[in-house]
């Protein structure tokens, strides 16, 4: 559980939004961060990690085209990725997270390129990530990134 | 990264099987327990957080009448989350956690009352957990639980 993960908790339970993660990098921390908070069923529909490419496509929606010319990292798949989460889980605020997590780069972005997204019921926003450090650091720190992403619009 | 997160991408590997997750109290941390293993990308397709429980029918195909007939916290459901995420994410073995991680009682079922469920292309097999501790630590033991019967037929 993590300060961001609480306040977005109280944040949704002001708005009676429900919330769902999309997840790459990641892999699954952002759901488990969330559902650490007390309370967390009310609003909290479930995840999805889509850490094989493909599944950007055939679970999440994200277009194949897009995936074929761009790559999995890249922050247009990052924002159908929370699209596409809202869409498959019901919910009202999707988040995700795509990027390199180490310790190779990836389709030619260095370790540390992380487009993190938001979509609600509002808006859609995405924000590029440098981040440095481990792999274990890399994903902690994209996790907080999404979670704050997430306050500046919920 | 835990010792049977690594044992069990070892096994995958003589295997040549892929990997994926479904997973309800345990929130996305199979998953990502998967993912801290280096050169976990060769194996782990993804995972489906099905928290909500209509999402296990709906994202997972478990059968709506076994959720209404017995709820979430039940054998027969874990085994059809492991086969759901199986089939879904494309996967040669698909894992499941469903149970109550507390603090209150779920459905009738006592706090830390968890199936874990292990589907491969030989076999499936559920596991009864009785266990004990705060939220963290039943949530810790559920992934110690299920990654420790992978091991048993991967």
């Amino acid at each position: 559980m993590t300060d961001e993960a609480v306040a977005l908790l109280r944040a949704l339970d002001a708005r009676g939004w429900s919330i769902a993660a999309a997840e790459s990098l990641t892999g699954g921390r952002v759901t488990a961060t969330l559902v650490d908070v007390p309370g967390a069923s009310a609003h909290v529909r479930g995840g999805i990690v889509a850490y094989a490419t493909d599944l950007k496509a055939s679970a999440l929606g994200v277009e194949p085209d897009l995936l074929a010319a761009r790559g999995a990292v890249d922050p247009t798949v990052a924002e159908q990725m929370a699209q596409g989460v809202r869409r498959v889980l019901r919910a009202d605020v999707g988040l995700a997270t795509t990027g390199v997590a180490g310790p190779d780069p990836q389709d030619g972005h260095a370790v540390g390129t992380v487009y993190v997204a938001v979509a609600t019921p509002e808006t859609a926003i995405v924000s590029a990530l440098s981040l440095s450090g481990t792999r274990d650091e890399i994903r902690t720190r994209s996790v907080q990134g999404v979670l704050e992403l997430a306050l500046t619009v919920v």
